[in-house]
């Protein structure tokens, strides 16, 4: 596959309308993300995880009890690019 | 932990008015589970995973892609006992 | 992505001999795994479940505490097919 | 369950020998884990989240594909307990 192209800043305020639960910060696309509890959380961490492998891009992530943290951006490319953008809107439409 | 005590057909019964999800099938708690897809279905099964251990009481659970079957029953007291309804209230409480 | 076709009988036996962990029953391509616990048996199902992602691949599987049994066959295809023999060789490889 | 005591350097530095697979940094007892793909990393990363939530003691975790970098204290003691180093045994007992 090859890697898309790195979008420019106005690229990324466009697109950063489809997805308002995330914000840009130090060159990533970041959610943070609070369930009920631990056990909710990682079920959701785990439903991001199978949709990035099945993507094959992966997020920068950590997880404190009932808090998730998610940073996209694509190393290959040395910034933001379509592939997080699509991975933001897929995570979006977890329950 | 002591195991609990095995449950009266009419004690099941009773229960079961709580947890209308559930039924009686062979001698288990059963329910059925239908998600979006796989990745919603697994990441269900991620948070069930997470309470069953919590409690040390495990499901007999298969899966095919979006859909789960739970079984739940307590093998040391030969039947249903609170901690399957316990178990299943558990469940019904994730998204 | 083309669903590949039903393998016959001799080069299902044939593929046999490359997974000596898998046997044929049922029309389906089987596994038993057993791991020390519970934690273990589903970290293990996790790595599976990202990887049957992946490849857009699902098994038909079932899980009583430590152990798992798997089944593969391609429904599409109404049998057995060399994604089958794909998903079970990246399962073995799996510690 | 009591929260457990803050351990003491002197008894953090002689706990430490017994894991060393663990290293003190900034207050917490850390470990870097790297396996071979994210499906792996996924799946070593499902089998702490159940061992976690059975003692209800949860890492601060972060993960980027084939690593995962554990943080453990407890914050209600304000430093490093004996669940700290319980969580760390059990979590290096994995495959």
């Amino acid at each position: 596959m090859a890697v898309p192209a790195r979008l420019t800043d106005d690229e990324i305020q466009t697109r950063l309308a489809d997805v308002p639960e995330w914000r840009l910060e130090d060159g990533a696309l970041c959610r943070d993300v609070k369930r009920k509890d631990f056990a909710q959380a990682f079920g959701f961490m785990s439903s991001v995880a199978l949709i990035a492998e099945a993507m094959n891009h992966h997020p920068d992530w950590s997880n404190v009890w009932n808090r998730v943290a998610i940073r996209l951006s694509t190393h290959e490319a040395g910034g933001i690019t379509e592939l997080d953008f699509e991975l933001a809107k897929r995570i979006d439409q977890l329950p």
